[in-house]
C-alpha cells in the first residue's frame, strides 16, 4: 500500500491558530484549534503539536499561513517576522525563527491570502486557472495571486485590500475606518467597517437591507481593478463578509456592468457566475494552503 | 571586429509608426517615421522599410510593440489581430499575419506598453528592477508589468488604464470622456480629459494651474492602487501628459501622503523620487522595446 507523504500546516490568523497534519484534502490525518493568544503560548503550542510527527519521521517540512504584515524578503535582517501589527505582543515577532528552532524542520512562511490562493489552485477553485485571484473580504481584506503556482511577491507582499476606489458620501456617509487610509476598500468593505456603520455584524444584516447593494458595489468596483490589473483566469472571494452567499450575484453582475464589455472576454462576458466564485476547499483554503506550502519545500512535487 | 546583430523593432501607434533597426540604444542603424494611415498602406511602408535588410540577412526577426486591444493568446484563432478598435480601418486587423507574409521572419507582437516596459527594464529606468511598471499617460492610459523580464499575460493582457478611482465632483465636474467608463482613469486623466475639460491641450495649460493637483491626484491615487496590488520595484511615467515634468514631484508627494507610511519599504518612505521615475530611454522606450521583443525570439540572448 502506497501511503501518501504527510505534510504539516499552520493557519496562523489573528484570531486563531489551526494547525493541521494531512496530505491533501481528502486525507487530513489531525487537525487542532486554538486562540491566538501571545506569540510565546500560541507558537509553543503549535510545536507542541508538531513535535511527535516529526520525531517519528512522518513529517518533515512545515508551511505557515500567516497574518501579516510580514517581512519575506529573504535578504532582510528581518526575514520572516511579522512586522508592525497593531495585534497586542506580535509586532516584531520571528515567527519563521521559532518554529524553526522549536521543530528543527524546513519551515515555508507566506501570508495568510497567499496560503489560501496557492491551497484554491492547487486543489480547489482555481486549480487548472492560472494565473488566479484569492480575495478575503472579513475581518480585513487581502488578496494573493497565484502565477505559475507561486504567489506574486515584488518589492513586497501586495496589500491590495488598502486600494482606493470611488465612495459616494452621499449614498454612504460612513468615513472609512481604516486606520492608514480611511475610506479604503478595506476601510469601507470589510466586517468592522459594516459593523462600525450599521450597528450590526455583517452575519446579522437582512439580506433585504440596501446597504447590500453599497457593499456589492464596493466589491465589485475593487474586483474591476484587479481585473483591470492582473487579469486573472480565476477569482475567488473567501472570508466572513462573503459568507452570505446573496452577496455573489450582486457582485458579478455589478462587476459586469462597470467593466460594460471592455474586457472582451467569455469568462466574463458569458459566464461571470463561474469566474467569480467561492472557496472550492470551504473554509479550509487556509489551512490546506499552508500544507500546499510545506509541498513546495518537502523535496516532493506538489500532486493534486 | 565584433559586429553586433542587429534586430527590426516597430512601434506602432494610433497616430504614427516607427520603424528601426538597431542592436540597442547605442546603435540604432535606421529609422523611419509615418502616419498611421490604413492597415495595407501602413503596414506596406512597414515591410518596405525591412525587406532589405532582411534579404541581406542584417534583420532576423522583427518585434512590434502595437496599438491595440490585440489578441495575444496563442490558441485563439484571431491571435496577433487588433480586436475591436475606434480607429477607422483597423478593426479585426491581422497585424502580425501581415507582417510574417510580408517578410518571412519571426514577428514577436506585444502591446506598445509591454514593449516599452520590456524596453525600459533592459536598457532604461527600471534595469535591475524586476518586477516593474511602466505606464503611459497621453491619448490613452496603460501599464505594462514586467516580471522575471516578461509582461505579464494573464486572462488578456491588463488594461490598467481604466481603473477606477475616487472622483470628487465638487472639486472636479467634469464627468469623464472613457466611452465605455465614462470617469475612470483613463477617462479622467487622459491627454484627451484634460482638453474636453479646459478647452487647452495639456502642453498649454500653465504650470500654475489649480488643475494640475487634481491631475496629480488622480496619478497618485492609480500608483497607490497599482503599488498595492502589482508591487512593483520601480515605476516609470511616460507619454504626452507627463511631459509636464513638474508633475513628477507633485504625483510623488501625493503618493507618499494617500499610502500614508503603509507599504513599509525605504524605496516609498525614503525616496520616492527615485521610485517613481521618467523614462530612461526618452522617446525611445517604444521602439527600442519592439527590439528587445526581436531580440527574446531571435535566439540570441538579451544583452545589456
Amino acid at each position: 500500500m502506497n501511503i501518501p507523504q504527510l505534510y504539516g500546516g499552520i493557519e496562523a490568523g489573528g484570531t486563531k491558530f489551526v494547525c493541521v497534519v494531512a496530505s491533501g484534502p481528502g486525507h487530513i490525518v489531525e487537525e487542532v484549534r486554538f486562540s491566538t493568544t501571545t506569540p510565546a503560548e500560541t507558537l509553543g503550542k503549535a510545536i507542541q503539536f508538531f513535535q511527535s510527527f516529526i520525531a517519528s519521521g512522518k513529517v518533515s517540512s512545515i508551511g505557515v499561513g500567516c497574518f501579516g504584515p510580514l517581512d519575506l524578503n529573504p535578504k532582510s535582517s528581518t526575514y520572516g517576522f511579522i512586522t508592525f501589527t497593531p495585534k497586542p505582543n506580535w509586532s516584531n515577532t520571528d515567527v519563521r525563527g521559532a518554529l524553526q528552532r522549536g521543530l528543527d524542520v524546513p519551515i515555508a512562511l507566506d501570508t495568510d491570502v497567499n496560503a489560501a490562493g496557492l491551497g484554491e489552485s492547487v486543489w480547489g477553485a482555481s486549480k487548472g486557472f492560472d494565473p488566479s485571484l484569492y480575495l478575503t473580504i472579513g475581518t480585513g481584506i487581502g488578496g494573493g495571486y497565484i502565477q505559475d503556482g507561486k504567489p506574486l511577491l515584488g518589492l513586497l507582499t501586495p496589500e491590495m485590500g488598502h486600494i482606493r476606489i470611488p465612495h459616494s458620501r452621499d449614498l454612504d456617509p460612513f468615513n472609512g475606518c481604516c486606520p492608514f487610509h480611511g475610506d479604503c476598500f478595506e476601510g469601507l468593505a470589510s466586517g468592522p467597517a459594516i459593523e462600525k456603520r450599521l450597528g450590526l455584524t455583517g452575519a446579522n444584516v437582512p439580506e433585504n437591507d440596501a446597504f447590500w447593494d453599497i457593499e456589492a458595489d464596493y466589491i465589485a468596483s475593487a474586483l474591476m481593478n484587479y481585473i483591470l490589473v492582473l487579469s486573472p483566469r480565476k477569482i475567488i472571494l473567501g472570508g466572513g463578509v462573503m459568507q452570505r452567499e446573496f452577496l455573489f450575484p450582486k457582485v458579478c453582475r455589478r462587476v459586469h456592468e462597470l467593466l460594460n464589455g471592455y474586457v472582451a472576454s467569455k469568462s466574463i462576458l458569458e459566464n461571470i457566475d463561474d469566474y467569480i466564485v467561492p472557496p472550492g476547499l470551504g473554509t479550509q483554503s487556509g489551512s490546506l494552503g499552508a500544507i500546499a506550502l510545506a509541498m513546495q519545500i518537502g523535496g516532493r512535487k506538489i500532486e493534486a
